[in-house]
């Protein structure tokens, strides 16, 4: 494995075979992450091995492993959708379908588990992920809940950190409990039936 | 370390030495598991060499890696609380005061997180650990909504698996979010304003 890379690299210099490499090292890494592989056993070998690349290749890019998985992870979530339809509801679609996309997606689910669960043992890279990933989703929820607040839309007394967990917390857990086979079918629009009963509360009206 | 389990057996035989072991044995895959060690990485070397026990102490007891995790496990999760108040908001209070106190304890989370996230590579223990600790209390909850129907307490046209979600995922959410220092300031009575907002929802009345 070590000569990989001295193999690999002969070829005439330039951007096209640097972009591949740098693409194959980035899926590698997401792949593992995938695969349930902790921060902590997610090593440079193991992604160059991966990739199949040398170890060097990638050390040429990115100086350490923290980097490495911050570029991985940021691929995966992109910037949240602009939210700019005329009423917050619309918004709301918009932001439960991303939710709802990303849940079902495998690697997607990982940045958010990596940033709840490894926190105590890589601090300084789950908050290296949370800066880069998740808090521009969370300020742009936040600010169109507050929109709605003045808007009128929503109650004039939300409490807007739990109206954001309901928000996400309804869309993670009934897409991930939908593979348990728990409580029941799991049909058509689910979107329209979590925003429906999160406006409406579960009370009569 | 093969020869701790003899130099640790070397007394009077019975329960009590037995007993202290076996407590030993659970901890000690708790705490790795709480360690957010993968299931792959969690090894019966490795619960022996934190329970300072032989292999064959842990052998004695579970026949494999399974059995043994699938016990720790169950130990963490215990039966959902009586669910025998007069209206549905009490009940629900009951429920989110649980999940409250659970999102809140490290290894408590971890069942849940290996619950969601290992099923690909350990579907057969994951499948267990859900029959063991999470089913009974999901039953439990979906009989409480389902009264609340039935009572007129909740609206009749409740969607069953959306109000689960909204009960369970906007309480762990927001318990693990408060650990991100986002959304503004996470202040008292969390379950009195979650069930409010669950209750009323986020439109005005």
């Amino acid at each position: 494995m070590s000569t990989t890379d001295e193999t690999r690299t002969a070829r005439p210099a330039g951007r096209p075979r640097s972009a591949k490499a740098e693409k194959a090292i980035i899926e590698a890494t997401l792949d593992l992450i995938g695969e349930s592989v902790s921060l902590s056993e997610l090593t440079i070998e193991a992604v160059a091995a991966r990739a199949g690349v040398g170890k060097t290749t990638i050390y040429r890019r990115w100086s350490n492993k923290e980097d490495l998985v911050v570029d991985a992870l940021a691929t995966l979530k992109a910037p949240p959708p602009p939210l700019v339809a005329p009423t917050v509801r619309e918004n709301l679609v918009v932001y439960l379908e991303m939710l709802e996309r990303e849940s079902g997606d495998v690697r997607s689910r990982c940045v958010m588990n990596i940033a709840m669960n490894e926190a105590d043992r890589h601090p300084h890279l789950v908050a290296r992920i949370r800066q880069a990933a998740i808090r521009p989703r969370q300020e742009a929820l936040a600010a169109l809940l507050r929109r709605g607040v003045e808007s009128g839309e929503l109650r004039a007394d939300l409490d807007v950190p739990v109206a954001m967990a309901m928000v996400v917390g309804t869309m993670m857990w009934y897409v991930k409990s939908a593979g348990f086979g728990e409580g029941g079918e799991h049909s058509e629009d689910v979107v329209g039936r979590v925003l429906d009963h999160l406006m409406a509360g579960l009370a009569p009206r």
